[in-house]
């Protein structure tokens, strides 16, 4: 059974119990939230030494970090040293996006030294595996796909992606109104041209019953990607995209049912007057399903900095009801990730998701703010260390710009807390 | 006559009609929101080789960064590298803040160096020199302020930050409703002080019409300074901050009245949901005056990255009707910014603005980023570089993560553009 299944029956799993019990809410509305499939808990029973977190409505707002190889950087090695920044910064769920070298090693390797949710997607490793065997992608069966999600869920992994909303209708649409960037989700690529090359319909589209049935026995939350998310501010909410997400909300629907854990991926690339409305639009079309973003970048202008033009997203977005951010780092639009980008990324994606903690008025999260403000006023820099969301780079950047008096040396004893001292304003 | 004036008779001036150029607006459009004091246009007519902008209503949004030195880093070398890479980096206006060494000289050196409006906070000079003359700053006239004011419009300054609202009525507010992080503006601060030492009102408030006087007389812009900005999100929208606002209105009205140019500074910190209320309550109170935004930083917690966290806040402040936007450095609550900080924070700040401006329609913003995203999709590169908001750092992230490939280090040959390419989608 999973984690949905208990819920609805009423049983407080360990998982749903350690879940409340880190984010410091009572069990039983936590179980309410799952049952009700507000709430997904990604935990694949194949997991070892999970620490299981929750996704959705009324708790914390989760950050993701894409690590994995490609054909340019294939190694092992680098792709461990980024799970441990992954884990030393705080980050709460890591996916593996591997395509380079060999991918069902590294994915191994690297679930065992995820104590986080793991997540992937699953149509990588057919894309890179298949034809190293001799079958071009376009070439495998709906039979040979599914053996490869097995074969990673029997792995462990929590949480996977698939393109299960992105038919032929939505490619006509994609047809009918044409985009400046096309199609930019890897995955969504991949099934597009297996669909015009076959002509048929996309096989996890045909086949999602034989993947719900799959995914219910390793309870993997399923991960409904939007794989005609926009690519460019031009392409945002068009036609193409809320054809795709109308089928999501069916999927959603069908995913419940068959007790499935399932959350929902949205853009992308969008102006930011368009964000707000497109997480309350996937709200209203999924049921309340947890959402999962992409950023959303808000300006294509910015390679180089799309940490920040994520950052800028990923608050609003959060804020608007978002509970899932997929980190963005500095290397995006440009090359895969290095360690330091990891870092970087990770680092604004915390900040949007606390940013958005606190729109969302969760208990706990301005009081964070308030006794950085309060240890601030009191020239108390230990305490600011301590308390601030990267006391390394804190210290690194105050040592770098050292003062010779009690406050910094931006103000010296100008420092409005030594002019104003004792006058109790 | 100021530029107000000349615009309320009519009259085209070179700097409106400069303006309209550079805005790709008409310069009768132009000179009426000028003449509404919807516009400004800091240009003091003693800043020589002053390349003007305008800031307001239907302008794109602008962006100003601080420099100067402090007792800590007093040498004018460093600020005058700072100002190259003002200039560099393509900021809009930048304000010396400088608060060590020989105030004046350091001022007339930049401003000799600045192309852009120059804007500075008058106070800074009385505080850091009058001591030196063995005039503590709580012993000034208004007679003594004013003076000094005087020698700076009569150098070129072509903004001034004047905390003219902060009244003892709203330091009465603040002893009502006491705040975590009490006052946080320097010059706030330090006419606090002298207020409460001497009994007496604020000198710029009771003397306030000397001042419009003095602002005629050179075209000053007066910036109307929040002295009692909040500096903690627990503090955002209080009494205090409201209370000096409603003065603000009126010393807007005043201004106008007096032939005077006028914008209004606002917060600080505030959490996300209340940015775009203190945007729209500040356009209403002070009529359409244009705002000048300090970030807002949108989460006290995350020094060493605050960049990013007014990034988020100013991004919205933008969207929602802000005009110009100071940025914030990595080195903000940490220490004086150095060069590479002011370039981290301008870049930010950029991408504020530019995101600012396509959330307001403003005529061509959106094309920019349609640019960017079809040369990404034709895998142009070096147009990418150029589009790019800084190409220097693209050059520097794509050289670091480099490929083997037509694409990047991240898909390589799975690159989307090549998976569909000829298939028109």
């Amino acid at each position: 059974m999973t984690q949905l299944e208990h819920a609805r029956e009423g049983r407080i799993t360990a998982e749903i119990k350690a879940v409340a019990a880190n984010e410091d809410i009572a069990g039983s509305g936590l179980a309410a939230a799952v049952a009700a499939g507000q709430v997904v808990i990604p935990a694949n029973r194949n997991h070892r030494n999970l620490r299981p977190i929750g996704i959705g409505k009324g708790l914390k707002t989760k950050i993701n970090a894409n690590i994995g190889t490609s054909a340019d950087y294939p190694n092992l090695e680098d792709e461990t040293r980024k799970m441990a920044t992954v884990l030393d910064c705080g980050c709460d769920a890591v996916m593996d996006l591997s395509t380079g070298g060999d991918i069902t090693a590294i994915r191994r390797a690297l679930l065992a030294q995820a104590t986080i949710p793991f997540g992937n997607v699953p149509v990588y490793e057919m894309m890179v595996d298949a034809p190293l065997r001799g079958v071009p992608f376009v070439s495998l069966t709906a039979a040979d796909m599914l053996a490869y999600v097995r074969r990673q869920a029997e792995d462990g992994v929590d949480f996977m992606t698939v393109h299960a909303g992105l038919t032929l209708k939505a490619i006509d649409k994609l047809r009918k109104r044409p985009r400046v960037a096309g199609i930019v989700s890897r995955g969504g690529s991949m099934l597009t041209a297996w669909m015009l090359h076959n002509k048929r319909e996309n096989p996890f589209f045909e086949h999602f019953d034989e993947l719900l049935a799959l995914a219910r026995e390793y309870d993997v939350t399923l991960s409904l990607g939007d794989g005609l998310r926009p690519g460019a501010l031009a392409d945002g909410s068009d036609w193409a995209q809320l054809e795709e997400l109308l089928t999501l909300g069916e999927l959603v629907q069908r995913s419940r049912q068959a007790g499935v854990q399932v959350m929902v991926e949205g853009p992308g690339h969008l102006p930011l007057p368009q964000v707000e409305m497109n997480i309350r639009l996937q709200k209203e079309v999924c049921a309340g399903a947890p959402f999962y973003v992409l950023g959303p970048v808000v300006t294509d202008v910015a390679p180089g900095y799309d940490h920040i033009t994520a950052a800028i997203g990923s608050a609003v977005a959060g804020a608007a009801g978002a509970d899932f951010l997929c980190y963005v780092t500095p290397a995006e639009h440009l090359g895969l990730p290095a360690e330091g980008d990891v870092r970087e990324g990770i680092m604004a994606s915390r900040i949007a998701a606390h940013v958005a903690d606190i729109a969302k008025g969760l208990p706990g999260a301005l009081d964070w703010d308030r006794r950085m403000a309060a240890a601030r006023r009191r020239l108390d820099w230990s305490a600011q260390e301590k308390l601030s969301l990267d006391p390394e780079k804190f210290k690194r950047v105050r040592e770098r710009r050292s003062t010779r008096t009690a406050a910094c040396s931006m103000c010296g004893d100008f420092c409005v807390y030594r002019v104003l001292e004792n006058l109790g304003l």
